[in-house]
């Protein structure tokens, strides 16, 4: 039998259990068979479907320790990010439907409420599950119907600051509590941080149970005035013996290190906290990324993301691409900057690969700066290094950028500090879902005084606005750009400045303008070339800027057009409400103007296929097409 | 002479300094009676201008060594939150200008770049100036014009995530930067949380100078497998006797504790540290808020903001008032809905006293949380605690709600956890300025598929608004209100829900319709009394809600007059830019509407009162007034 078969076909233990309840009735011996097979289970799944695989098989012995001591769902796992519960969710009731992960109306990649009572909490961003399980946990002492709370967060999520401000106030409530340090040395990329260095210390001294046998002696021999603290000195020794001081200090009993992938350790451990923890517990264990599958154990990320792949061989079956993605798109441009100018620094919060600047590192270590999963710290860090006198390009997706969003209103806006945004997988994302699309950011951006604020309509573009942005000096600005790739436009030799709120046309036509704002310019060119055909031709531009606004753009637009429709990959309150501001106080709409606003719906839109998803959102070319024809008030055969 | 007189008139060696760089040439005892002029000279300015005392005159002793000992402006001393500052804005220049402090035209109450280069980074908001310090730090490092960086950081604001973020990366970093970590155990409230605990063991242990004496020689006298990791064992010893394990495990050297008000101490430890430091040092100074004003020392907070008083007894002089605080109100309904319905808890982030939830605690200790610093922790705890069934109450200012926007999208509104959010603080808020103005969570939160929107237009509205949260349990739900007082309105007897999405008509009249939502409904009413002495009384209508809208309303008011005009306390992408949204999406604007949305300018607005703040901002009675008739094509005299 190949290894590929014995993966997907020889489950007979996990075939035993459809929910956690099922766990209880095996032995120890079956749990360690039970763990092979769904090891194997996950492997299959996720060659098939493409995901999220390392995190995953990283915590296969933990979740089925969690699920074989504790009794879900009355007790609360709750999955930093979420993206290493496909195991979790084969357990839970889900098995059935786990080759339909972050497929168009199947499972979720992460974990999700409206999914599984299993599912306590939802997460797709980093840091978030102690505070939760905090709630729960004092949910509980207030008479709330539920059990324990317990988190498991990795290495890296431990570095997010409201990480650490979750842990301070779990110490200082003192309740029962369970945080499982999952220590993998590796968030997406290798983890940057004192911390991190700390977590290496903790368990890479040689003898640690030699000193840990030590401690308990030692005390006595120690001179007087240690004595007279003793109390101290024990914590201490303790300390120094079993590590995790800095957790003890902040209040929580420390239990490890713990071998993550031994069930003969984790299951004792788990079943002793169980029956005897009375306060908050922080138990270390240590796993590897990608565990039990070569391909992904072998890779330098651990086996993170992957597309389908072949499991005898790990080899992934990725479509052909025809354009560059924006992302290297963008770290190509900003590499080129920063040849000429050398105070262009780049900075990242624990996205080197998925924000391009690795390539950028690769020519500028000294110049770039990963500071883990740290958002807020990212964007004042970036004000910093301006207040110094240097062009930071803070580069961070979209969606995690709502986490620095006080840092930008406070420490970038108000002081208009010259810090760069570069702003990926803007709009609408894909299989990741809700919890990652970039629907809010345009909004948030533009409702600041003094901030810049771009969107590139193809990659062409996404070169000069990183140009424009290495030459504006005298305030913050921001451009977002999509994930994937580009439309296959020519590429420019180089970045060429834009002029500040300038937007530009793409093509005349008549009775109705579209000015749009990013990437849908492709759909609605599509939409334009279909309603040619009727010998009704929009004229077509290119807001470029939703701030400052081209209102001389706009004042033509509207002059020439009986209606004026604007267009974004964003939610209500951003370009199109700006337009919409200005056409107000300049009276046009006192007399007519038919304007619409087309932008994501109000509602959060599930994974599939972005094409999926912004057709749902009622953004395709058809759609903008249909629009123009509805506000021409001609009829439209194929809604008949 | 009367304490009083002395504090005001005698301060011959303050009257030597004009910058920073006349410290150099004053002697040691000179600086320390420099130092007791500084403090007089602060407390008089605050007696006469009101504002923050407490944090100042607890760092006067700080202010006076740094200044001493470092080189500002070049080296950048970066003070944390900023209200400390009034001592060292005294000895950078400003002193002939401190008694304009917080008043329109005068210096800000905070830290500001714009005012002076001895403020290298601005703030306002808590813990970001170790993100700031390591950001001048390797500035310097890549070459700009720049000397130490030294972040001063209270220990209520070394709670918040952010500052961990950045000791975490600092610590990776290992670039020479100082952090002096000025501990009072006081922020604004006492603070919470286990690293709090942690700080006060550090000091509290008895004889601290002895321990430090005897880890000298104490490495030999361990037994053998402690020697054999003497590194380690040196470093855990160091950190027994010298305490601040914690901040060594991040990187840094910790040095302290120190008394903080002994300039014997910190002259020669700051002298040797800059002599001498090549990496990350953490300074441990004890302070006592309020030093050296017996009644500011006395208060509970250390004299944390005080209005104008009088020197010799510490008495403050406040307006008598007529109408009961917003904050107050919204405490006492909580109350009163807590009484009713023991699922409600509610959650503040170091803010007890300015969200009125200390009144709450007195009633309900163990239903009330302070979380610290800490608002991402505060939010997605407060979303745990929906999850256990839970009907929390987070109350936040509405500028601090911006440093857990994230976790409102992610953990609260894609999760529809019914978290109620009570902002205070709600629009612009006078003296504290541009960083504590609360202008964009209207744009924000209303931004949010299935958030519920509100703001109350006075205080009897804010006690319905209560009620409505309280009872609203299949989703989140905010509310928004002013700092200050209210406007002397009946007060209900007990709260009614509100329906959602339903606003309500407040005054009938013709052509020109109002909806206004929030607070400004007085101004409004004022201009609408003032029309009415023309004949051209306006309809009024209060919104209540921004999401969802009332469209019954708005059909209604569009139906019936000329002109509608939106007016809300908020930047543009919030309430009127939703009702733009829906008036363009039914085809109003086809065949005109004279629409109108007021709302903040695009300017971060300088500190003044709120009246004059509104006044700039085009938004007090007169302007709607002017606007109306503007509208109505009726000529304005006065603009004549």
């Amino acid at each position: 039998m190949s290894d590929s078969e014995d993966r997907q076909t020889v489950t007979p233990t996990l075939d035993r259990v459809r929910l956690p309840s099922d766990l209880k009735s095996l032995s120890d011996s079956e749990l360690k068979t039970l763990a092979h097979e769904l090891r194997n289970e996950t492997i299959s799944t996720v060659s098939q479907t493409g995901g999220h695989l390392g995190a995953g098989l990283g915590v296969v012995e933990l979740t089925v320790a969690l699920h074989a001591v504790f009794d879900a769902p009355r007790d609360k796992i709750v999955w930093d990010v979420g993206h290493q519960c496909y195991p979790h969710k084969i357990l839970t009731g889900r098995r059935d439907r786990i080759r339909t992960l972050r497929q168009k109306g199947g499972l979720s990649g992460f974990t999700k409420r409206s999914e599984s009572p299993y599912d306590p909490f939802g997460a797709g961003h980093s840091s978030t599950s102690i505070s939760a399980a905090v709630g729960f946990a004092m949910g509980r002492e207030l008479g709330a119907e539920t059990g324990d709370a317990i988190a498991v967060i990795g290495d890296g999520a431990m570095s997010g600051g409201m990480a650490f401000e979750a842990m301070n106030h779990a110490g200082h409530l003192g309740k029962r509590l369970f945080v499982v340090l999952n220590d993998n040395e590796m968030s997406i990329a290798p983890p940057v941080g004192a911390l991190s260095s700390y977590l290496t210390r903790l368990y890479s001294e040689a003898s640690l149970q030699d000193l840990k046998a030590a401690a308990k002696g030692a005390v006595s021999l120690l001179p007087e005035p240690f004595q007279a603290g003793a109390r101290r000195a024990k914590e201490m020794l303790k300390g120094m013996a079993m590590g995790g001081t800095l957790f003890e200090e902040l209040g929580f009993t420390y239990v490890g290190p713990v071998d993550g992938h031994d069930l003969d350790q984790l299951l004792p451990l788990l079943r002793t906290l169980k029956a005897r923890a009375t306060g908050p517990v922080l138990i270390h264990a240590l796993t590897k990324k990608g565990k039990g599958y070569a391909p992904a154990e072998n890779r330098a990320d651990g086996g993170h993301a992957t597309a389908k792949f072949d499991v005898a061989t790990g080899e992934q079956k990725k479509a052909p691409s025809n354009a560059p993605a924006y992302t290297k798109v963008f770290a190509q441009s900003l590499i080129k900057e920063a040849a000429k100018d050398d105070k262009i620094v780049a900075i990242t919060a624990a996205m080197p690969d998925g924000t391009g600047l690795n390539l950028f590192a690769d020519h500028y270590p000294r110049r770039c700066f990963d500071v883990g999963i740290a958002e807020q710290h990212a964007v004042t860090f970036s004000a910093g290094l301006a207040a110094s006198g240097m062009k930071p390009f803070c580069a961070i997706y979209s969606t995690f950028l709502q986490r620095g969003y006080d840092q930008i209103v406070h420490d970038v806006a108000i002081q208009r500090l010259p810090v760069r945004f570069a702003i990926d997988r803007a709009g609408l994302v894909g299989a990741d879902g809700a919890t990652h699309a970039g629907s809010f950011d345009v909004g948030f951006m533009s409702s600041l005084p003094g901030m810049v604020v771009m969107a590139a309509a193809d990659e062409a573009e996404l070169v000069h606005m990183v140009a424009t942005a290495a030459a504006h000096d005298d305030g913050p600005i921001a451009f977002r750009y999509p994930r994937g790739e580009g439309v296959g436009v020519e590429m420019p030799e180089a970045g060429v400045p834009l002029e500040i709120g300038r937007g530009r046309m793409i093509a005349e036509g008549s009775r109705v303008a579209i000015l749009s704002y990013g990437t849908r310019l492709a759909e609605v060119m599509k939409a334009r070339e279909a309603l040619q055909a009727r010998g009704l031709a929009p004229t077509v531009a290119d807001a470029r800027f939703a701030k400052p606004l081209d209102t001389d753009l706009i004042d033509r637009l509207v002059a020439g057009h009986e209606a004026l429709i604007c267009i974004e990959e964003g939610a209500v309150g951003g370009f199109g409400s700006h337009v919409a501001q200005y056409l107000s106080e300049q009276g046009v709409f006192d007399h007519g103007l038919k304007f619409r606003s087309m932008v994501l719906p109000d509602t959060f839109i599930d994974h599939a296929s972005p094409e999926d998803m912004y057709r749902s959102a009622g953004m395709d070319a058809p759609q903008i097409e249909a629009k123009v024809l509805e506000l021409l008030g001609v009829a439209i055969a194929k809604r008949a």
